[in-house]
């Protein structure tokens, strides 16, 4: 029986905080931004349409993040009814303007305009949400094709292309929290374009072996078991539980959802596509929702901008 | 004991004919360039670099090909002097140039050229091979992005952009060979552009489930011992043991490796990265070498040349 009159240390969080990780980086970002001054102010362009709720709330973080760390913003409202060529029209003229390094169409955009003509018209050196095919391409291709420049995908900051935020996040996550991605099994769950897709040609590139898991998929539950890593990008409530995960796995949640929570003041809970509950006890490490994966997607937006900038200037 | 006079039929062979299953295409391919020549006939435009002897064997088998289904072939043979500028000058030519509908340059270029300059100029729409990034892109981006048309993935000659010759040939081996890919395990050894990322990217459109394994990946056997369908393309000599095999795989083999055969006239044989002969047994399907995946990326070459010319002519 221990008669210590000191507390004992509390046990070392398995808990991956995205709102640290993110915090710091805005942090370095900030002292980047201001060691840059004299020649370059990083600028945003942020387009968005109409009155979602979700979207203004998205944008109004994305301008207050950017004053934070020293990135000028510049917000272009539309409603609804624009046409899809007012908005090609504004992207060509940001485009051109050489305050602006990087160029944000927030989504979802109405039915009426094909989204991927509005993000693709965004030069690729402007892309920072990384969604232009361009720079998926290069995604795919930059490691071994004739002539091209052998890349250093353990700093993420050194790529000269725009790659998606989120899975940039992801990978952030890992390496500040001192996972080792190479040599390890990584399960994916989800393989859209803006998550599932990017974030596994990123630990493939990091030299983790990949398996890439989908609504097809038969016994999700028992590949997920073979993960050392495991992402989970789905959009389903606590849909990984503890016996889909081998001991020590560690779980970066991307899911967002919301569940009804009656004892709420606003009614609804956002929970991961991962039970946290249940899996935090067997894992080496993971992720919560919320405070995980989010805040990290605009920190890597204000990265991408940050790095445009320099890269215009050549610093 | 039989006294039936008639001998015993063969055991079905569970050999994967790429000879044969690229004569059926080609025959196809001759009687469509046939029933369109009214309108157009393809053709195909081959840019040769030097003197390699296995580049001058390709590019001779090519356009003997293309003669055998009524494809026009043209030639630009160069010396291996030539500048990068000369090559793109030439490409950009060929872009304009209407009886030209598809453009192969032959690889590899001689050093000082960089070689993803010269296929990049190629225009997409006559990019036979597959290799522009915006044809790359669109293999990883075609399904979810917003606005994007659904793709039959199904039916590889639907598809409205050009798909790596290779890659496209062997899930043209599974399709012609009655097996499944949707809800399998697909194990892909090898991820570069040319052929191990692209037939992942294939084999997860068409809902297996992937997982990739390369120079790095720790314990390879393991992991390709999860796999109902493997694809090896590596280029290591009968790396794949039987071992390595789950009974009832079904094996496509890219490798094309040369092994010294002092026995035979030539003083060298081709064989796989699968060591045929201790895996034929175990697997429900195999492709030798040769006679594999080899003749079929000739066969989808030849099929992305009538599908260009097709899809300018708007049939
Ligand atoms: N933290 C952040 O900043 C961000 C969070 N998110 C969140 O991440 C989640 C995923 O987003 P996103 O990728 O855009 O979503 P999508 O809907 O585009 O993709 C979901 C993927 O999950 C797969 N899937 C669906 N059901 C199952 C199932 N039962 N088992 C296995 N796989 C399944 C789908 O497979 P199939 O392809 O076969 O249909 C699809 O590939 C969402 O909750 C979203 O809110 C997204 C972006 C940013
Ligand atoms: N039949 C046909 O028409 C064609 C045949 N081929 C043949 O296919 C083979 C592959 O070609 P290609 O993709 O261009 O070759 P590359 O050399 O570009 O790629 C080889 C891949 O194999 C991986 N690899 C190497 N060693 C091992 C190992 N010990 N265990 C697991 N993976 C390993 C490499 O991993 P890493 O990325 O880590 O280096 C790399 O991704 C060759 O034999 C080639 O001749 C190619 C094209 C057409």
């Amino acid at each position: 029986m221990s008669t210590s009159s000191t507390p004992p240390a509390p046990p070392p969080s398995n808990r991956i905080s995205g709102t640290a990780i993110s915090k710091e980086i805005r942090a370095e970002l900030a002292v980047e931004c201001s060691s840059i001054k004299s020649t370059v102010t990083p600028g945003l362009a942020v387009i968005l349409v109409g009155s979602r709720p979700d979207s203004l709330a998205y944008v109004r973080m994305k301008k207050k993040a950017c004053a934070e760390v020293g990135i000028d913003s510049f917000g272009y409202d539309y409603p609804e009814t624009v046409t899809q060529q007012e908005l090609i029209d504004k992207v060509n003229e940001l485009n051109a303007d050489p305050k602006v390094h990087g160029i944000l169409v927030q989504l979802p955009l109405p039915n009426h305009i094909v989204e991927n003509l509005v993000t693709s018209a965004v030069h690729p050196d402007k892309d920072v949400d990384g969604l232009h095919p361009l720079n998926c391409a290069k995604l795919v291709t930059a490691q071994t094709h004739g002539g091209s420049v052998k890349m250093n995908w353990k700093d993420l900051k050194s790529i000269p292309f725009h790659i998606a935020c989120t899975p940039q996040g992801c990978i952030e996550l890992l390496d500040r929290s001192g996972v080792e991605i190479e040599g390890k099994r990584a399960v994916v769950i989800g393989r859209s374009n803006l998550v599932g897709m990017p974030v596994s040609l990123l630990l493939n590139h990091r030299n983790a072996t990949i398996t890439i898991v989908h609504s097809r998929t038969i016994d999700a539950q028992s590949v997920v078991r073979t993960a050392d890593i495991v992402i989970a990008a789905v959009g389903r409530a606590k849909m990984v539980k503890s016996d889909w995960l081998k001991e020590g796995a560690v779980v970066i949640d991307v899911g967002i959802n919301s569940v009804d929570a009656p004892d709420t003041k606003k009614g609804y809970r956002l929970v991961g596509d991962v039970d946290f509950d249940e899996c935090e006890g067997k894992c080496e490490k993971i992720t919560p929702v919320p405070g995980g994966v989010g805040p990290m997607t605009i920190a890597m937006l204000l990265r991408n901008t940050v790095n445009s900038a320099k890269r215009v200037c050549g610093i």
